[in-house]
Order: C-alpha cells, then structure tokens, then sequence
C-alpha cells in the first residue's frame, strides 16, 4: 500500500504522522519497526493514527505506535502534534477538541500563537500509586546512589518520576547517575530520573534520564514532574518555563488535586509518500 | 523554497537526494545541518545533489555534501543511489552513467538485477600515499595497540585503512580497538580499522571502524580495502561477498594496477516535499 504521511516533532521528539480516516492504514511490528528505523526507514520515535472516534462525545480517537510495534497510552508531546496536524489538514478548525486515547478522553487545545496545551492529568504522591517501596510518605526521600546520598522527590504523573535539584544542569551526572536510580531498589517498575536547575522561581532548566531510553531530548511528564516537585518544595511559582535539549515548554499547576497543564511547540517538517 | 526529494540508502548509508536539474537547489550549511538532522529534520548521513554536467563527456555531474555542509569527494553508496535516481525519474535509460564528481568522472552502471557496480579506483599501497609512517613497505605490518600487537595491511582506496584477520567478526573488539588503531601515531590523517572474518575464498564478513565516523553499517572504501588486503595475502579469490551489518556488497579486482569494482543495492524508501 502507498501512504501519505507527515513528519513531525515536539521539542525534538520525533512522529510519523498518518491521516488513518482518509487512507486505511493498518501497520503490523514489522512495518512500525521499518518506519521508526532512521537509516532504513523514515525515522521517527514513535507513530502516530489519527483516526475517527468510536465512541460519541470525541471529535477524534488516536493511537501512538513504539518502534516495536507496541501501542502505548499518552505522550504530551505527540499529543500536541496530532492537534497541529488535524488543524493544518483542515480536519476540523475547532481550537479545543476531545481525543478518545488508550488512557481515555483529553482535550488539547490549540493557543493563537501556534502552540498546543494539554492536560498532563493530577499528579500522584502515594507510594503505592507510582510504585516506590518507603515506609512511610514524605516531601522528600534521601535515595542512596553509588557512594552519595540523593535527595529526590518522587511521584507519579502517569509514569513514575524521581526529581532532584541540581546547581548546574549542564554538568550533572545524568550519564553516571541515571541508569543508577532508574534501578534504585525502591522502583518497582524503575524511574524516570529528573535533574533540574532552578534560574528562578518560574525558570527551571532540566534534563532527564527516560526509563528504557537513556537521556532524551524533551520529556514531556519528566518536565511536569519537575515543575510540580519544584512547587511542592516551595521553590517554584505556579507557571515555569522549563528549558530542555529539545526546547522550551511551559507547564501550570495550581496546587494538590489540580491537572497539570504544559503548553509547548509543535513542528511539521515534512510531508512524505511511502511504499508499505 | 520547498523542494521534492527522495529518500534512499545503500546498506543503511542513507542519503537525501535531490533533482537539482529541475528544481533550483542551493543549500546553505545550515540548510544541511537540518536536512541531516535525524530529530528535527529528514536525517540522513549525507545529501546528493543531481545536476546537469559541466563538462561535455558526461551525462550528469553530482556532488555529495556532508551534514554540516561540507562537500565530499565521492562515496560508493551515494554512488549506487545516484544511478537508481536517475533511472526511477526517468532521468536517463543509459545503463552506464558517466558522472562528473569532485574527484572527476566515474562510470557507474546500473546491472539488470537492479545493483549497481561502482569503479572504487586502484588501490595504493605506497606508504606515503596512504600516509602511513614506516621505515620500508611490507605485505603486512605489526601495530601495537593497547597491550597487544595485531598484523594489520596497510592501503589506500582514496582514504587509509588498516585491515586485520579475526576468527569471529562478531566477538572482534571493534568498539575498543577501533579508536586506538584509528589514532595509532604511525598514521598522520588518521586510519580507518576494518575487522574481517574469512568465511570462505569468496566470501568475508566485515565490521569497519570509521576514521571520524565509529563503527558504521557498511563502509563501501572499507569492503573495498579488505577485499584487496585478503587477495594480497593469499587468503581470497578475486571476486568477493562481502557480508557487513547494513547488508551484501561484492568486490571485485584483478590485482596489482587493476581497479577494484564494487557491486551492491540502492532503496528508495520514501518520497518527500520539504520547505526550506
């Protein structure tokens, strides 16, 4: 089959993009594998179905493919993708619009300026709920790493994340480090490891260590992680911009049982045509 | 501008090519930083420009630039693509292309099973012309690297290469070795370290540790350089299968003064329409 699709990224975290209401498309591990892989194929971290809802009160449904073929449940950064794309499609021309997803309905909303907003959900700081094995719940937990002593907090916004702060971002041990919290006993499912430079109380520089990828350019819930573990500690206001390799996102939060909210780029590079 | 190209590779050496017969193509270094970028632009090892020849014995004239705009002199997988290019737009129906490129006139030709063979040139094996420090020339020669001592042949196929015999390609240390051969004092540019498994008298299995570059898929000099070491030894027919990570070339020489000629597919994997 020949299909249509379009390159995209988020903060340089890259999709390949299909427009599955107009085209049938139905892509088995091995064709996902292909499209992902950035010598042989087209290249991307992920792909993305935009397709019609099946349930009533959503204006679309759509699905994120890893390069294994495994579908997954949310990313914020292709989330915002996929709004640009039904918008510079003219698939609708409403600004905020309902997407059925694996992890249910959200609503991403498009801003005047060309960058997209979507709701991160409430965050979770019950052990159980991350899972993180702590006799008992605190602000901040002390995480022993190699020879130090870490102080992180920890929490969930979906996925699991540990978060600590750092004095320089460009010279922390994310490398070393990283790999070695991401297996910290207490991680049940491993963890997300965070390390984030305050510049001040609504600017935050951060880069994380992604569970099973290593370092990546732009996490989006690495980056609400941060900001709302910087809030907790009193050390951030309620709308930071958050600096990261791939670029900048903003991310609000109004405080315990709130949704986080993070506003961030989306880029179409290239619109391309391929032989499956 | 945008601009239509086509996505290809040659053993997973991938490379944006563009008709710059009939469209206006001018790239500036910045333009191919982002063309070659794998996250926030197409990616590619390098880009291919087609154009009309300047001389008047030749049927086109390309030239290859790297991702930070620098321009190469040739490359046998830019090579093989260049043919399937401008045979699937209907460009030429010639079998055997006369090309300008920076180093002058290549014949490429394109074979009925759809490979294309490549003239690589005539090896050298002068010392100084690879450059290669030493007191006399030898068949082989004895390099100290790290604790041990490998016999590696020393040659030239427009670029240095150091080949060594190893029992398993799989198990070779190319990851340890590699940089130490490759800035090994005896050679002033620079070497590239090729790794080669005898399988039969027809038949190598290669890894290439490239000078600046690391271990690559499939470095077409590198299957080139071990194919002539292996012959000079003894050890292999003059036609060769050379089997690499990205894929199958075959090697062809006849021997001393006798140019070597390589064999091997070129893919397109998409079609695409960019805006620069």
């Amino acid at each position: 089959m020949r299909l249509r699709f379009t390159k995209m990224h988020g903060l340089g975290n890259d999709f390949v993009v299909f427009d599955a209401i107009h085209q049938d498309v139905k892509l088995s591990r091995e064709q996902c594998r292909f499209l992902a892989d950035r010598h042989f194929g087209v290249g991307c971290d992920q792909i993305l179905l935009v397709e019609r809802p099946t349930v009533a009160d959503a204006d679309f449904r759509y699905r994120i493919f890893n390069a294994d073929g495994g579908e997954v449940e949310q990313c914020g950064n292709g989330a915002r993708c996929f709004v640009r794309f039904v918008h510079d499609k003219g698939l609708t021309d409403k600004k905020q619009i309902r997407v059925e997803t694996k992890a249910g309905i959200i609503v991403p909303r498009l801003e005047d300026d060309g960058q997209v907003t979507v709701d991160m959900g409430v965050p979770r700081f019950e052990p159980k709920e991350i899972p993180f094995l702590t006799d008992k719940r605190a602000s901040t937990y002390l995480l022993s790493v190699g020879a130090k002593i870490v102080e992180v907090s920890v929490l969930s916004m979906g996925n699991p994340h540990a978060v600590q702060v750092v004095d320089q971002v460009e010279t922390a041990p994310v490398a070393h480090d990283g790999p070695l919290i991401e297996h910290h006993p207490s991680f049940p499912n491993r963890v997300n490891a965070g390390f984030m430079e305050v510049v001040s109380r609504d600017h935050i520089r951060l880069r994380v260590w992604e569970r099973g990828a290593g370092e990546t350019l732009a996490c989006g819930t690495g980056a609400c992680a941060a900001v709302v573990a910087g809030i907790t500690r009193g050390l951030l206001a309620h709308r930071v911009r958050v600096a990261t390799r791939g670029g900048e996102l903003t991310v609000r939060w109004a405080g315990d049982n709130h949704h986080v909210f993070m506003t961030g780029p989306a880029v179409t590079v290239f619109e391309g045509e391929i032989e499956l």
